[in-house]
């Protein structure tokens, strides 16, 4: 299997549109510590030919155009894009899917809930039924990712639920109830005995989730925020981490405790604030996660499974 | 006043994403007479501090990282973007509102029909209504573009009904009615005496939008196809320019005819489609349009007004 990181920000990216934070201002200065990274999505091959996004982030067409294994090969119109799985309903997951317009036969696959949020909003019709088919993803059931013609692609999908914050409409006071309904989830590909987990948002490292990474050759994993406390402290936001539904990375509660000991081979932050130290080559933090055996993900990162 | 050319291409962009014609080839093999540009969208400003976007085309995160004018210069969180107007619902139009989210103030200029649009899709919620304001363009009625905090920005803005097709669910037959009845619009922007026409959509040029364009300094006009049957010759589509509501740069009823002889100091096309030869450098259309007094819009293009 082969898998590119298209993007390895969260939402808003690297810099952020209206961020003049230390961190923004050195990225937009071409700091070479501080590359520019676009909103989270990756995809993943097992043949180098037929490829699936997993999330279409608001800059794909950017992201398509800065990688070649994703552009046309054959005839006039064509794409290597075969499809498209979504972890969910929000504006860095799907506003890229208006940019594979031009009636382009690929599949979208997602939980109801998710095709729920893209029906109730009439622009996403640009992606005409007739061509571009939609497929449910159910939790914890395996399915083959297919081409257009239906050949089997050589991939397999799964989809399961991880923790997460109950949507906004839903919150009653200052501490929403962490749920594990598959309002949020994550994705499992597999290639034969390979398996990769992409899981962008995660509340929390419960124990059945454990179950579900142990053994993974790779997962990709919320890296949203270094400290629960960041985006206050740094005067951006009057919420936490926890308060976004967002795990830290450091801290007894966060993600390097959480996987620490875990059957993991290769394990990548991904889906990075803008407010995270990690995104900065030269820092503390950088350094920090690196000596716990984790990597920074970047925008073009080829990884081979 | 000072325009920036944020994106010159037509909707999908240039390459688009699943085009494997000669052009798009060239654009992405780096050829230099050939350069890539994103979607349609102009910025303006008199002063050089607030500036405001004509349409939010789905690149608008990568082109505003590309234009340092964009770049919020003040605090942690701002932005020199003061307000958006559109000319229309469609996705090219208005994708880009997605990537403007994270509690900025702003004020979106629209047509009630536009806004509508907006309204039908709960996706756009994310610019959340006590932070974003919404005003109405009401044709033929000036109004001053104003910054969030009301200081007057030195611009004055009016829109006004410019020839264009019924929506595709009213069209009956082969052949769609042009109508002129504030479906499609043009935007002018005026700053004293200075006038500038931002008209990316268009279908052919009657005697009444001439009298609207007499005497402009500078005219941003549909650039889409340069000849009528362009699509259908490269086999990219069975659709003439006129079945899709835009005007041919070329023939006796098309743009450049149509300005022979008007009052309209500077003329630049935008809202190029990737199949529009004029895109490339050493193309005779090019030559053509070049010996006729107009220019090609491309990405980064300052104007001074």
């Amino acid at each position: 299997m082969r898998a590119v990181i298209l993007g390895a920000a969260a939402g808003g990216g690297f810099p952020q549109w209206n961020s003049n934070a230390p961190a923004c201002r050195r990225a937009r200065a071409g700091d070479e510590r501080a590359p520019p990274r676009t909103q989270a999505s990756l995809a993943v091959s097992a043949d180098g030919e037929a490829w699936f996004l997993l999330n279409a982030a608001p800059d794909l067409r950017q992201q398509i155009e800065a990688n070649p294994c994703l552009h046309p090969r054959a005839g006039l119109r064509s794409s290597p894009i075969a499809g498209v799985a979504l972890t969910g309903g929000d504006v860095d997951a799907i506003a890229g899917l208006l940019s594979l317009r031009e009636r382009q036969a690929f599949t979208l696959y997602a939980t109801q809930r998710t095709h729920d949020v893209l029906d109730a909003n009439p622009i996403f019709e640009v992606l005409a039924r007739d061509i571009v088919a939609r497929r449910r993803l159910v939790l914890d059931t395996a399915i083959s990712l297919d081409t257009p013609s239906s050949t089997p692609s050589g991939l397999e999908i799964e989809c399961f639920a991880v923790p997460g914050k109950v949507p906004l409409y839903l919150e009653t006071d200052a501490a929403p109830p962490i749920v594990e309904d598959g309002g949020t989830i994550g994705i499992e590909i597999r290639s034969g005995a390979k398996r990769l987990g992409f899981i962008p948002s995660c509340a929390t490292i419960t124990a059945r989730l454990k179950a579900r990474l142990a053994g993974m050759d790779l997962v990709l994993f919320d890296g949203t925020l270094f400290a629960d406390d960041e985006m206050i402290r740094l005067g951006l936001s009057a919420k936490t981490g926890r308060r976004m539904g967002h795990i830290s990375v450091s801290g007894p509660e966060g993600a390097l405790a959480g996987f620490d000991g875990l059957a993991v081979r290769r394990r990548i932050f991904i889906h990075i604030n803008n407010s995270n130290p990690i995104l900065l080559a030269d820092s503390a933090e950088r350094a920090k996660v690196e000596a716990a055996g984790w990597e920074v993900g970047h925008d073009g990162m080829e990884l081979t499974l």
